[in-house]
């Protein structure tokens, strides 16, 4: 039998929850509510410096990235937003008929992406650089997303830097980050009050010397002095090999500061790998971090859950379907954990049974119960054979599949 | 319910392996057939170098640490025995009352590790030093505990060295290495023609420039030097950062150069916490390897399963009962690969579906169908509760818990 | 010729160095009055968790370890204070006569240490304990310590915790934060005004899964919560691999929150090795950083130079001139930095020039310059050499090596 | 004064040298007939996966590569031969208008690097490809490349694989092996007889979860198994993060395997910075085996020594000339290491003087050497300086800049 087609097993899940005084409802409701976003990007071509393999299926306009990620919300049902690169989706601005396109398709657009990294103005710094007309172009440039963003409804500004050095003396740390603090300040500024500013920070790569937002600390600082409605962007690959995520994360919601995720996987570098595909556990632990702010400490902050992987090997669709399944496990597991138990169990310095506590979630196989949330939602409960099963892929190869290859996206 | 006691879900797991074609009762005698070796030492006082925090139940006699081994594998049916430190366990040589007192517990003595790293004359090295007359020193301990193996039945000599420098210019690396490639030589020699010697490798700690034998490559020369019987060593915490530790294994067991394993598990460097705690994924993984060379390319070595960790903070009996329960649990999982679907996948390049017959079996709750195997053996299904109901922690901690302090070990 | 005694080149040096609009004199001022801080545990036993190779020349008393710093300090000239940790050298209290020996030697007390993690209480925590009880016990500890350093005259509180767990649910990641934050802010309340509390952050070790304060924008934060006389201490085997230090001491300078420094190097984890002997040209960039924002941005904060190394293979006074030598030279180097032509070239994006204007000074031989410089402060050029030929080491390897081993100190 | 012009020094150098027993005569010799060989494509556009920041002075064909290599080599007068990439230099095979017009400028064409890596039929892999069609098109093209460097006068066949899987499960660890382990053997047979195959190791990158050489132990047992003439070649940024390359490089000169180097230098990943611009220690280190290899053990094998870099920020031949000249620095500075003193101080365990001798080394500031043997090789002291008066970087950024761009190279 296929896992997520057993109801006897989600009810049994659901009554050792209640068991333990986890309301099953709030528990169905919560796996109901989640959303993920999805980026644009992740259906178009991708690939590493060494090159580039070709898909037939993967989408090349904006239309073609909303078609996709609204199958994948269709199919999953908790993915109902699509982050857009503006220089890559919206070369000529945003326009009323993408979004209606998208509305159409039961989704709307999410996070807007300004893109500082590929003109060729770029070379010493976008947001840092020393030229001031360099700066300004990269200013400018933000400003237009905001616009943008305001045109498509989207309510999250997210900003990846490429900036930093490859040399010892290349250049100056602080004047970089004070100009970039400025930079900062001046999109901020132009912000509408509920659009939230989110900094990613990310230890190396393009830059190998040092990168200007380095780490969450950095990321912290910048958000503090760019101004109130500037918070953390946390991506799982961009952190220190062996960091521990869950407790930056734990840290961020204390401070108000944990404004969103991009989700991945990584074994090395940022590999942008399916989620939970290297380090499972690591998710669950991160969600558990989540929903003990939550409710433990009724800390609730709205956060912005995104993908943001790059596919070059799997189908793009699969490889979306196969993330969101394992997010959505994820965070199953973290709302089963028997915090009343954990915490008693912590009390006293039972760390076996502390542990145990949490690892009685992890264990649980969660396939049953989301393939029970699925069917409530009227969706199929395997949504990846249901994938293979909807014939989408055959029809975007052959409609996708002729054309000339190469165009916008990573590498 | 306890997850361990549910037999539906045992039931439901075998009834899928048997429609895969795995054959349902080679998976339960596979389950009761594995044997885990657990340490002498895990269950002595441990410490980091900051410090040790003492236990009440801590065994510090052989008989202690044999009794101790004996509740685990009562409770857990699958480690029938004891690996040593000579130097702490025994100081004055074996006797013929200890084997007997193991046999009348129920088990035996397994691996013998020669303690070469404790010795204030192995300041610069033991199988590696330059003064001959300290290089003999360690390598006659070798040779008498090659005697005492002899003496307990013991088939397994393990070579962990602490050697290696701290600074550069300290010594001649291949001087060292010429040394050490001797002194293993000689020692070879000396075994029984049925005894195995196991060469460890580690990257650091507690050498910080070079370690003498860094990695499986130097391990797999230095055994090709020693003779047929050396092999290489595989503990889960000695590697770098990222390293693929289940190729290693494939590549050791293909070369028929793999001795066995001292299992345990890290975050950072050597950290020698409960198996499976931090990356359970991993474990599985190499299970996974090994059974696909086992069934796929009729390999079957005989593999010296070790468990190699360093309790400061648990109570060790429990944590030693979780880590075998871990590694019980991923070795289900790994049987419950359906290797004729991975194999089809594999060959038609379909990434998904191959991965995804992978997590199909890992993420597989295995607790249900452990739990029939500990039944099927006259054992209780949760052996972790056993342990906790059988009121051998709290005899332990009356009789031990009032005595002096300090003592063998590490730290 | 022996290096330090090469006076033409050092005259070549400054030459060199006022040809590019740098004051040898200014050079030369800088160079006496740099003061780096030893701390007494440098010169007693030491070792790992695997063991303690002992030395006879070891120093056990607080008045054994002052007069060993006296020697470096007589023969560098610029050691003039001790580092104390105050469960190890002033077991019963400081008092005066201590205090008075220091003096005489011309040396005195410098940071006091607290020991928040020997103690069996502090099994799970010192500050961040749970028990109420034990978390007054440390926090009293460092009141203790504030009224030692009152006593001493020492001016800097240096809190390192070795808090963390080991284990995933282990134990509530920011209800520990949160007492942790409030041990600080009880204990910055009873500093003297000019007294500064230096917060030692370290990502690992001897906690496996977390460390309370892991990275340096934990020990921003909580700094900044426990109150304006908190500041971060920065230990250079305290960071993740790669990780780029020197920027975080420039982003820390600019925030007004850099406290001080633990100079060491390391290779892989928290390895405690002579400062420089694995990476030299980090030492220098630190320096730089520093050195800019002095001289460029007039930011001149007390910055707390420190030695913490863990010396078990060489002779410890031997180790300890070597690091200071090579911090003396590392930041020699940085003032020879020509930052006219830096700046200039980073203006114009010339990265070559830049890093070339950098390399210029880390591969100039400052050799002849700390001898130039020891000798107008009447001391030997070489110190090490010096060391070898003053005797004190068969002296104290006389008096001291006879004596029972053991005691305190790490490990 | 320039340091490369300052003769003085060098003279000091080659006195205190020839004191400690080391022939001035044969350092001059050794430091005028070592090879470097440079890459082609290190004159050619290169970037990121996020991009390429194009520069106006870069090398489009084969002729301008080879203008560029042999200037680097008139000024350096070290580098007298060029690698090249098969696909992107001779896209229609070699022809002998090349090789004379090398032979013209006074450079040969050095290693010979097939690319099988571009073509999208080996998106899952080439020389291990499952499809029998696709692993001979690459076998093929490596034949195609013996061909073409038997007309060129090339005794190297580099192997860089980008072969690797992405996820667990994705393909069979050891299938894979042994395909490789035969397409190499196939290879090796083309050879010619003076001929070496260098098999490079790489942990990371494209691949993800694990590359099909991941590490010298790997490369070691493919070398063994494809034939006598293969070799390891050891790229400096292909390691984990702190593993000792040194000691690689130590036991592969003592088992005849090293086969060359690619250098380069990192700081996080495979960077492919400019050689000894993060650690330059480490180089000094690198060489100091290999000379004492050659000295103490009289071990000489053919060593390749190659730069492999990717320059992407700074001009490309300021780069490589940067490199070099780090290369012949950090040569020479190994070839002044007083290795009686030290293997003296090594016999006695007297860690600190040993260290210090090989400090003594490092630390003396070799371009007054250089520069020296520059001049007596009637060349400019300061190759950069000379290159950057020679005015061909206008004459080659007026010559190129003006074309269409994109093109071949990585990313």
């Amino acid at each position: 039998m296929n896992a997520y087609e057993n109801k006897t097993q989600a009810q049994t899940i659901l009554d050792k929850a209640q068991a333990c005084g986890i309301s099953a409802e709030k528990i169905i409701d919560e796996l109901k509510s989640l959303h993920i976003e999805v980026p644009s990007w992740a259906f178009a071509e991708t690939g590493t410096r060494f090159g580039k393999f070709y898909q037939k299926g993967a989408a090349a306009t904006i239309e073609e990235k909303i078609a996709d990620a609204a199958m994948v919300h269709k199919l999953t049902g908790i993915c109902p937003s699509v982050a857009v690169h503006v220089l890559w989706d919206f070369p000529k601005g945003a326009n009323a008929k993408v979004v209606k396109y998208a509305e159409k398709l039961g989704v709307r657009i999410g996070a807007i992406n300004p893109n500082i990294f590929q003109d060729q103005n770029y070379k010493f710094g976008s947001l840092t650089n020393k030229d001031e007309k360099i700066r300004q172009q990269a200013i400018k440039h933000c400003l237009e997303s905001i616009r943008i963003a305001k045109d498509v409804g989207s309510k999250v500004l997210s900003i990846w830097l490429a900036d930093g050095t490859n040399f010892p003396g290349q250049e100056d740390v602080i004047d970089r980050r004070n100009r970039l603090a400025d930079s900062l300040k001046q999109i901020h500024k132009a912000m509408p009050k509920d659009m939230m500013m989110a900094i990613e920070y990310k230890p190396f790569e393009p830059a190998s010397y040092f990168t200007d937002v380095a780490d969450w600390g950095m990321s912290y600082l910048l958000s503090k002095k760019a101004g109130p409605q500037a918070k953390v962007l946390v991506d799982i690959g961009h952190h220190y090999t062996s960091q521990n995520i869950e407790q930056i994360v734990a840290w961020l919601i204390e401070e108000n500061m944990l404004g969103g995720f991009h989700f991945n996987d990584r074994r090395y570098a940022d590999d942008d790998l399916t989620t939970g595909s290297i380090d499972p556990y690591q998710m669950f632990r991160i969600f558990h971090e989540i929903i003990t702010a939550k409710q433990v400490r009724r800390k609730n902050p709205p956060i912005a859950y995104m993908v943001d992987e790059s596919h070059g090997i799997k189908p793009k669709l699969e490889e979306m379907i196969q993330s969101i399944d394992t997010i959505h496990q994820s965070y199953a597991k973290a709302l089963l954990v028997d915090r009343k138990t954990l915490r008693d169990a912590q009390a006293q310095n039972d760390v076996i049974r502390a542990e145990e506590t949490l690892r009685d979630a992890y264990l649980t196989d969660t396939r049953p119960l989301i393939g029970y949330v699925r069917s409530s939602m009227g969706l199929e409960p395997d949504a990846l054979e249901a994938y293979r099963k909807s014939g989408y892929q055959k029809k975007i190869e052959k409609e996708r599949g002729g054309r000339k290859k190469g165009g916008d996206g990573y590498a």
